[in-house]
């Protein structure tokens, strides 16, 4: 369970990637690549039945390109549905839908209780719903068709296929979705509420674009994870980037830190060290709830205080390097049996990954690091970052497409008389919350904010170390999806 | 004025084109090109400044060619405006947006009372904002990228880009729309409800897809407006078809018909006679309201009224065909000054137009004649339809697309609970109306529906001669805007 639980999580922060400063532009992808491979052989066996959707490249144009079709996979559980009853649909994000199957076990837990039929939709370009295969990624001229908003009408083009197929035209359909996920299944509720009637949108930072939060956010939200864990950890993670170019800039510098970092082969930069370090207190923070908590080593408590306690654990006047160091092993080699860390990727892996593509053209999510966060200090700098995607891809971002065609400046504002039924979920330790709707907006339009809990872990499937807070938290969900569904069927009677 | 009113309608009528008996797929719009030639001499003088905005070819893709830019033409004025007051805008349809320009009066007309800016958006690949300039239309390849999804996305993009130019990204927006521009108001405030506060859609037949409304309703309308004239005029039309039919199968069949027809050159097929009289049936139709009486020949009454005086003026015992074609010479020859009537047009000059492209890709509006209209009875034929799209353009129709992107099927309870701010304004002589909302569906998605009234007649220009029906509901119209504007700025407030 413990490597699946972080894999799902991983996907979603190559967000953070484009923005980090120089060097650590594709570190925190590759390292993650690693533990997928790893655990990519060690599949799950889901209760799902794989199906396939002939789907057209291009909904939005009419070349004759347009209509070549491919492969859209989705997975289909039918053993709770009643015929007539509502269409559950997981709205795909950037990887293969496996993964999401078996890390929303939400869905799968509140099925019966509905008699509600399960979807899960794979996003084009990812896992096997490849239009172009593995050559897709050789240019912007295949991966010019993977956006949110072709896949958003994959998913209502197939919906409704399957309503049809299935001659449940009147059954409600709920979406569901967790990170990018829940962005797309936001953003579906509030573009095709005609398919869906509701969606619960869990850990969608739909206000992560074009300035309407502050760049710092992000970064300022975990550097207050560690705070909130222990002053002293903060402190000593937030200096240790001091004492780590301090080495590095020693002669011998680069062999010592490659010794410290206990790597496999030496290091060609201390950028590697510094972004493999960030990335294990990202993703840490980001899995920061109770649940996971036996998902590091066998110390007590949620992830990021498991890492404090090992920082604060160190005799006094210890390295803040190495403090931080065994900070981030934690993470990376919670099993312990990692004999030494792969900081850095040959380079011709770098760049072929969907959300690379993604976060290149539409997705552009700018963030900084404040002098008040424990990261290094650095600012926002888009005209490098515009040059890096054009050498990268050979085109140029659209910063401001994102909130042209979805909104979110003045959300609350736009949606209080427009729209209705999504749920917007967060926890406060999830850094990626700071660009969540944090707030309810109208009546049907509403937050469930929760103190704790970490990215999207309502989706999770329950367990019984789940603490009272996420139980109420899905408990609240349960109950508005209900009530969307009997107000559809009662909507539904008065028509006819 | 005359020349100009019946223009207007008569790009929306190409609507009907492909969904014509064989032998009438094309004639509709040649016909009236000549129209068109005749008066775009004498384009109007408009009070607006001409602009251009650099647009993006494709929003929906990111590939190289996705980043060609084009010049958008917009018409702007600001006479009436107080910085920070509305901007209204008007989403160009399928021509020369000096056209609809010219004949949407009506927001001329209020702009002084909102002291509103007044903006008119041509739609891509119509008027001057041809991506490809004249070479357009040789292939799906450049015509691909003409549909209703990018328009709108162009739409957005462009407010946008004005507003923060003008420093007034608070003003609220609200788009108009007569026809297919209707259409795409009110698409654009249920996709864009961040950029458009409301809409006004006139006439917007947004339920003519995919058998929402029954395939007859378009005809059925055209033969109740003449039966509502004139029971007698209704059979005589009805009746001078299958004299056309019996003429034309005579030896020496076409000459005569020709003759009777008065057309310049020896008519090839009896079609291309019986699409002459249809269309100008069709057309009167849809301008048949009072301020449009004197568009025609110095007969009193409503179009459709005048018509049929003439068919009921003459002789008992004449011939039903001479008499229908006496009614159809008043549309064609209201001035009197044409000596001979083209129906037939070179055939080369068929299909490339934008919106038979539009009509065989995404606008697919079946049509067919019932044994009760007045109209030669005809059986959609939806195979033979894709057959010659197929050959015409070289796609296939996406038939079921609109109602998947936009919805429509269910409207009420779809929108019962979502959306807001939207006007369908419909007069039911209008064939189109039975495409439209007619009911209201909540507090503030409603509809002004009127028992006269004509193709978008609320749009013109108020004049004198304006009936009290027409004057009420445009009374209505202004209210409900003035409550959108002003609810606006009161959430505007509350939100700071």
């Amino acid at each position: 369970m413990s490597v699946v639980l972080c894999l799902v999580f991983l996907f979603f922060t190559s967000f953070a990637e484009a923005t980090y400063p120089p060097g650590g532009f594709h570190h925190i992808s590759s390292s993650l690549r690693q533990h997928k491979k790893a655990s990519s052989k060690s599949k799950p066996k889901l209760p799902f039945e794989t199906r396939y959707f002939p789907q057209n490249l291009d909904h939005f144009s009419f070349r004759p390109e347009s209509y070549k079709v491919f492969q859209q996979k989705y997975l289909i559980n039918s053993r709770f549905w009643r015929k007539g009853g509502p269409i559950f649909v997981y709205t795909g994000n950037e990887g293969d839908i496996d993964w999401f199957a078996t890390n929303t076990g939400f869905m799968s837990d509140i099925a019966p209780k509905f008699q509600a039929l399960l979807v899960f939709i794979e996003h084009r370009f990812y896992g096997e719903s490849k239009p172009f295969g593995k050559k897709q990624h050789k240019s912007a001229e295949t991966l010019g068709y993977l956006n949110s908003q072709q896949a958003l009408a994959d998913y209502a083009i197939l919906i409704r296929s399957l309503k049809q197929n299935l001659s449940s035209e009147a059954s409600p359909v709920v979406v569901f979705g967790g990170s990018y996920g829940g962005m797309l299944a936001a953003w579906f509720r509030l573009k095709y509420p005609h398919i869906a009637i509701g969606a619960l949108a869990s850990s969608a930072p739909i206000l992560h674009f074009d300035k309407i939060v502050p760049l710092t956010s992000f970064y300022d939200a975990i550097s207050q994870d560690f705070k909130d864990a222990s002053v002293n950890c903060f402190k000593v993670i937030k200096r240790s980037w001091d004492e780590l170019d301090a080495v590095s800039t020693l002669k011998n510098g680069l062999p010592q830190l490659s010794k410290k970092f206990r790597t496999c082969k030496g290091l060609h930069s201390q950028y590697s060290a510094r972004d493999w370090l960030m990335s294990a207190f990202v993703y840490t923070a980001m899995v920061n709830y109770a649940t996971a908590a036996n998902f590091m080593a066998p110390l007590p408590g949620y992830p990021v205080e498991q890492m404090c306690k090992i920082v604060d654990g160190f005799p006094r006047g210890s390295s803040n390097l190495d403090r931080a160091f065994a900070a981030a092993s934690l993470y990376y080699n919670y099993s312990g049996s990692e004999k030494c860390f792969e900081l850095e990727q040959p380079s011709d892996d770098h760049g072929l990954d969907g959300w690379g593509w993604q976060a290149c053209t539409e997705m552009v999510m700018p963030m900084s690091c404040s002098n008040q966060s424990m990261f290094p200090a650095y600012e926002n700098d888009y005209e490098a970052f515009k040059e890096q995607c054009k050498s990268r891809y050979g085109v140029e971002p659209r910063p401001h497409w994102i909130t042209t065609e979805f909104g979110g400046k003045r959300i609350e504002t736009v949606l209080k008389r427009f729209g209705s039924n999504i749920i917007f979920s967060n926890g406060m330790q999830d850094p990626w919350s700071r660009g969540g709707v944090l707030k309810n907006i109208s009546s049907s339009i509403v937050a469930l904010v929760t103190k704790k809990g970490a990215h999207h872990a309502d989706l999770r499937a329950a367990t019984k170390d789940d603490p009272d807070w996420l139980k109420e938290q899905r408990r609240q969900e349960v109950a508005i999806i209900e009530k969307w569904i009997s107000e559809y069927h009662r909507d539904l009677k008065e028509q006819e």
